[in-house]
Formats: structure tokens, C-alpha cells, sequence
């Protein structure tokens, strides 16, 4: 490996995903496509850019622009992406998306599985 | 969040991937599905399992035990998965996954690309 | 870079650490050694050795064996690192380390902080 | 953990250190203050902030701010660490930080390892 290519590689950022959300995105009702997508939502906004357009996602996916932009406003409307809006420093509005939803929604359903695995757990000495 | 869920979300592990693996799966031939179960692995042997089954994969992916298992032995195929054998301290022969031809083939397809960018500059300047 | 150690640097793990801890570790009252310390006993935790001795603990830092010794005794007393004991599939007693303390009194340092900024935030808008 | 909390636990960065910097790096002369310093340091570029002052760094380091000063200089001087220049897109001239001479030196150190490690294979075949 020649010396720019190993510098790229050592110097790359990794992206760190929860292992919790990996055994858990089927239950949330997450398909694999949309897992992908959130993880490159969560990677642009690790590299500075908070609004990836379809387009950006496109160039990384198997899938065309349309199909990103529509996922995009599926993982909105299923509640595990977020559109928000903040004024930057020279008084400008931007959008900027943030995975802060997918993370409630992950914790409920551990909350939920704790709560039934203790009952059962109580149901079974009971019993 | 009560105290045994705070624990179960502090101690869990982080999945570590590559963002050059992000960027380029789709350039390898590689679709969603096929880089999810390739992180499922990765995760599964970094819990001590080695060598994941498919029922273990569906149990985690949307995909039927089937559909694991003929999406496993397409990796192998493709070449971004390897089944490898050795024996343990036991003498016991057993078999395990390794991604090491996913990591050769995405350093092959950055050398290319660089190789490729290398040329470009040099055929602008003489031009 | 040839081809054996290409893939050692490909395949080698990579250790995951909050940023929060890496902000507020010294208000926890954590010296750098005692942190680094702290990721050695969490890396051979994701290794599958959850006792790493003080041998093995000075063979990766720049302190000798009684430090390491001293220092992981010292990380119990002051409530980081917990030493637990579990019966394995065997019917053998292990003694294994937690990191769960830190993590514990990490979330209370925040929690405390937030309250602060909170009561703060209250003043200035009833002053 | 109340919902504020929560969030800023979930969406935090993970700072990602490859395992063979934790197993060698006392190998490469650094001291475990040392190593704390290039993780802060690393942190900060990831954040977008890539020429940390020493007084940012002894705000999260148990070293006043001139230590931390010290220890910058020396780290370059000791070529684990490199300033470098660039321009951005408004013509201003700006300062960064990058930690390219530390991988590049775990590489070689690596390197070496393997080399020993065969040559002493070979001999013990040979002989």
C-alpha cells in the first residue's frame, strides 16, 4: 500500500453505531434500506453536513435519487428522522436533520422489553 | 430511564465501521442488505461468535432464515466473506467468518481510483 | 504496506470512548494515567478477558507492575471500576471487571450540571 | 435520566482509537499524558476544530494551560504531530493539527515487528 493510501485509510473517520440498534432496528419496524439511510444521515452530519440531500445519498446508495428522497420522507413521517431549524452565526436559516427520534424510540422499546421480562420474571416466582 | 436500562445503554458495545466502506460499498457491488448482514457479522464475531448462523441472522435482519442463509453463501461467492477453519485449544475443528476480503477489495478499488485521479492530474498537466 | 499487515490494520478492533468522558473526566476526579488505565480494562473486557492482571496491564503502559497494581486498587476505592464475581457454564467462580461505576458517576456529574444551568437559566429570566 | 440527559448521552460522539495504538504506544515513546493529549486532540479536529489551543486542551486535562503548551511543542517536536497550513475558500490563511506522523510511525513499528517475527521463524527453521 503506497503512503497516500495508507494515510487515507489510518486518518478516515469510523462511524459508531449503538449495537443496541443493530439488534433492535427490525423490531422498530426498520427495513435494512432504511437502516443504511440513517446510518449516512448520521455520517454526513459527523462530517459537518447536517442536510445530505437525496442527491448526496444517491451517489452512496443502490438507490436513484427519487427513491432517496422518498425514503427521506418516509423515515420523517414513521417518526425516526428529524427536519430541524436554526439560525447560524451570520443570521442565516438552515435545515438540518437530527437522528434524535430513532434514539426515543429505540429506548422505549428496551423499556417495554424490560418491563414485560420483569413481569415474567415476577409472574414466574408467583406462580 | 431507570438504572438497569441506563447500564444497558452506557455498557453496550459500539460497532466501529470503516466511512471508506460507507462511501464505496455501492462501487464494490455490494447492496443494503448484503452490507447489513456483512455489519451483523462483523458484530457477531466481535461478541466471540465466530460463525453465525442464519437463523441468528433473521433473528435480526427482515429477511426469512432462507433468505440468510442463501445471502451468506452469495458473500462467500462474491468474494467479501470467507469461511475459515482452525482448531481450538480442544483440538476441536471449528469453523469461522472472516471479512478480510471485503477490507483487500476495498483497498484494491481506492488504489485504482487513486491510480485513476494520479493519471488525470498528470495528463492535465502535460495537456 | 504488504499484504499481512494490511490486514492486521484492517481487521484490528477499534475502542469506542464516549466524548463525554473524554470532556469530563478530570471533573470526576480522573488523572490521565488512571483513564488510560480505565480503556486498557475495557479493551480487554471487548477482548474476552474481563481480569486483566497488573502484568498485563504494565506490558501495554509506561508503569511498572506494582503501579498497575496500586492503580487498579485505587480505581476501586474511589468508585470507577467494580471487581464482580459469576459463576461460568462449568460451575467456576470468575472474577471479572465492570466499568459500571464510571459510567454511573459520569450521568450523575451530568445530571448535576444540568441541573445547575437549569436553575441559572430560571434566575436570569425571573431576575 | 430525564429526557435533556438522554438525548445528549445518545446523539454524543464516540471517539473510534484503533486497538494497536492502545497495545503500542508506550513501544513508541509516548507516555500515557501524551497519548490523552493526541485523543483530545483528535477529538477536536473531529469536531471541526483543528488547532486546539493549549488553553482548550488544560480545560478538559488535568495539566495547567503552559503544560499543555509544552507538551504540543514536544509532541510535534518528537514527531507525533504535525501543524500544517491551508487556505479556505475566503483566502484566509489557517493553521491544523494533524496526527498523520503518529500512524505513519505505528505502521513502522509494526513493520518491524513482523519483520523480526519471520526473521525468527525463518531461523528457527532453518536451525
Amino acid at each position: 500500500m503506497d503512503h497516500n493510501l495508507l494515510l487515507k485509510w489510518t486518518t478516515q473517520r469510523q462511524l459508531s453505531i449503538p449495537t443496541l440498534l443493530l439488534k433492535h432496528y427490525s423490531e422498530l419496524g426498520l427495513k435494512e434500506n432504511e437502516l443504511v439511510a440513517l446510518l449516512h444521515v448520521q455520517s454526513f452530519i459527523e462530517d459537518g453536513d447536517g442536510f445530505p440531500t437525496p442527491e448526496l445519498l444517491s451517489e452512496r446508495m443502490t438507490l436513484s435519487m427519487n427513491d432517496c428522497a422518498q425514503m427521506l420522507g418516509q423515515l420523517i413521517r414513521k417518526g425516526f428522522l428529524t427536519l430541524d431549524k436554526k439560525w447560524d452565526e451570520q443570521g442565516i436559516l438552515f435545515e438540518y436533520y437530527t437522528l434524535e427520534p430513532l434514539w426515543i424510540r429505540l429506548i422505549q422499546l428496551l423499556k417495554g422489553e424490560q418491563i414485560n421480562s420483569e413481569e415474567q420474571q415476577k409472574e414466574s416466582n408467583e406462580g
